[in-house]
């Protein structure tokens, strides 16, 4: 045990409470970025955040990204950037996390009042945000205080990105991190982020790998307007009889994806990643509680896992332009666009994806013989993200979770995608490592969103131990 | 020529400014029965309608119909119902329309004000509710005024039907008219609906059948809520996989229903129904003219015609719970309801095609192999309808064609249904004739709809001859 380590984890636990105090002030500003109506509580709590870093001691900057496109009459809220301490022989790690939070309304079903944190008897602290993002970007602060209070030196440079509209696609972000990497943030040596879960509730885990996700839309066309189905059904082609069709082709009922060379562009599994797989803990069980039902596709967590994480999926979301309401409509739709994605894993390039689904569409659809008009597009791209979990930002990390949790954390990947991760590591150059505080029961982005007591206070002392352990690590990368 | 006629063609046409004038009264109440903040309009137009038909002499009534269902804060708009004539020596017939209108604003299109009838040099009357059945109601009105003023006789007493929920699913129609036929009814010897279309622009035409409707929804269902497609694309069965699999089994894009035993059902095409469709007033362009586009599926019109009123077809209209919004998002739908029908023709009993269809469905899903769950109802059905073309009723109305226009008639069926033509025809035991007054480009439900000024003042002298010619053709059901 790092000998520095046992005054500033006793200060947390003396802290707990005020650290509560903390997320409840910031639980109860409602920084709903996709809400216009509450864009000033996104600026207000882009102040409280200031404050409070800069009570602490840190610089402080709140740098505006100008007018939100499309809805000029709004200020995007802005990045609060900070830096606590400027040694030049210590590391420099910059954090990321965001201050902005999904929409909330006690009607929507929760049990308590959404933007006011309430603690059962549990240790459960429910309120929106609590553990995406607040809790996590809170517990930066934390860190900061603790040490400051044991009388205990910060071992690194800290350097600090909290955003304002990462539920709402981040506007400005990316170009923003792009023009820092080279001005606020050039100092960085490795990147953290706190903004993911743990695979379940017990055990932590450190990410090293995410998902890409290329969606697409398919659209057919035909008449110049909708149709009644009695006049016109059955001597008109119908644009949603030839959608459908095609869509029928993409992918089977067990998740194959039917484009031919899609898995050809796959990374085989290596005998090496495939025993990283027993170890980690996660059961079939854990999954059917998360789907809230048995229609898993494989019967093993370890195929299940790596079905997840580094093999690409192809899921439709559904239609556009067809009749979705409840009810009965007898149309025949003039114009369709069917949207799927294709979840992208090491070695998929997009435009080699784009191309096979294009050709691969394109010919199904002539196999119709439909005088109907079929085009199909990409609607966005966004790159799968590998790390390698030997760099000492994990290493560092794996030992403060030992310390402690008294566990080696489960090295994992997610199947969805965190855009930031991979701005942060093309802009930087950097080691990026993902380091989450929450569990997999917070039900972030859902009703009675929730960070336990003990994901908080023990993350903390996980954050603060980090950054000691970072500043020991041998100078090697991975 | 009945000698009894010119006298009331004359008079027509001495009366067509002020049966305009009656039209432009009645476009101008914004009769629309699917809008609440319209009802008042509604039972408006139905006083407006009562009291035109007493000041011409007629016994009327607006008959309650009670609550609308679902809506109990609004009363249902009267049927209103009259009698001009009493005479046990006469025939008797039985009219049906409707006063109340789809809605309509400006703002989606129209050229002139939806609810002020606007005509223009050609003779087109632009107003919502002027072809859709405004128009057609008010020439029965007209018919009954310009004899009564050209001093000539009705040949016939004529029982009116004018109801006010038309646009909104005639809500309390069918029990109404089920307990009328022995009633207010009772003397009916056939009747006559002015509320369909001509096939062209030039040539009238008398109607004879229309196909049935079954709709159906099939739903597949798994995870007990919608899940992201980055964390569970690729682990889980998706149902909106599922039923785009089983909906692409239902039809193709040839219009070919691909579900066994539903061809079977049909009616095999006799030599002497195939001779009646080379005469009819029709052409390719006409139908790539009403598509808009030239995405028709057969070569001919009398394939054509045949595919839209003789054969079935099926429609997939669209699917509930999966992601319809322009843009995108990475959703599995937990739950999707696919909308599709069918087209029904004789001799398709609909207990017989739901069996098929749900059999076939069912089976088609068990192929997947999957765990999610399908359910497949019908939500509604509504049978065809087929007339004999040699009753009396039809030739006392193709002399009138005749005499009017001075072509025959085409006799045509439609691919849609009008469901008061059943109940008539049930309720009453009677022949039932659809006698259109608008033509095909009158767009009806539509931005700009309008009716010539041709078709109503022509229209008004059919629907009195057809009155002259039922009250001398022979006592022989066809």
């Amino acid at each position: 045990m790092a000998p520095h380590l046992d005054p500033f984890f006793k200060q947390v636990d003396g802290l707990a409470e005020s650290f509560i105090e903390r997320l409840r002030k910031a639980v109860a500003i409602p920084s709903v970025s996709a809400q216009d109506e509450n864009r000033q509580d996104v600026f207000r709590m882009a102040q409280f955040l200031a404050s409070e870093l800069e009570a602490l001691g840190a610089e402080v900057h709140q740098r505006p990204l100008g007018k939100q496109p499309g809805k000029e009459h709004l200020d995007l809220p802005p990045v609060v950037i900070a830096r606590y301490g400027n040694d030049k022989s210590k590391r420099t790690i910059l954090v990321y996390g965001h201050y902005d939070v999904q929409p909330a309304l006690k009607e929507d079903g929760w049990a308590t009042e959404p933007f006011q944190l309430t603690v059962d008897n549990q240790g459960r602290m429910y309120g929106r945000g609590s553990t995406d993002d607040k809790g996590p970007v809170l517990g930066w602060l934390n860190v900061i205080e603790a040490h400051k209070k044991a009388g205990v030196e910060l071992p690194v440079n800290l350097l600090c990105c909290f955003e304002g509209m990462e539920e709402y696609g981040s506007e400005g972000l990316e170009e923003f991190i792009q023009a820092e990497s080279k001005g606020f943030f050039k100092d960085a040596d490795a990147v953290c982020i706190s903004d993911n879960y743990w695979l379940g509730t017990e055990k932590p885990c450190l990410t090293y790998g995410l998902r890409g996700c290329n969606y697409y839309s398919v659209s057919v066309a035909g008449p110049a307007q909708d149709l009644h189905s009695g006049v016109f059904g059955g001597s008109a082609h119908e644009p949603m009889t030839d959608l459908v069709h095609v869509m029928s082709k993409l992918v089977d009922t067990h998740g194959n994806i039917l484009i031919p060379g899609i898995m050809d562009l796959v990374e085989p599994l290596s005998e090496e990643e495939k025993a990283l797989y027993p170890n980690i803990s996660y059961t079939m069980d854990d999954l059917h509680q998360s789907l809230g039902s048995k229609t898993s596709i494989h019967p093993t967590k370890e195929r299940t896992l790596m079905a997840r994480w580094r093999y690409p999926s192809l899921s439709l979301h559904g239609i556009e332009g067809a009749y979705s309401a409840p009810g009965a409509k007898t149309v025949i739709p003039a114009k369709v666009i069917g949207k799927f994605s294709i979840r992208t894993v090491p070695n998929m390039e997009s435009k080699d994806v784009n191309k096979l689904v294009f050709d691969y569409i394109k010919a199904e659809f002539a196999k119709l013989n439909s005088k109907n008009t079929l085009d199909v597009w990409l609607q966005h791209d966004g790159k799968w993200w590998v790390a390698s979990p030997k760099h000492w930002n994990f290493t560092a990390a794996s030992k403060a979770v030992k310390q402690v949790f008294g566990v080696e954390p489960d090295m994992t990947r997610e199947g969805g995608s965190i855009p930031v991760t991979l701005s942060f590591e093309q802009a930087t150059g950097k080691n990026v490592l993902l380091l989450p505080m929450g569990s997999s029961t917070d039900a972030a982005h859902s009703i009675n969103e929730k960070l336990d007591k003990r994901n908080y206070i023990e993350g903390v002392k996980l954050l603060g131990a980090y950054l000691h352990y970072v500043a020991e690590e041998p100078m090697v990368a991975a």
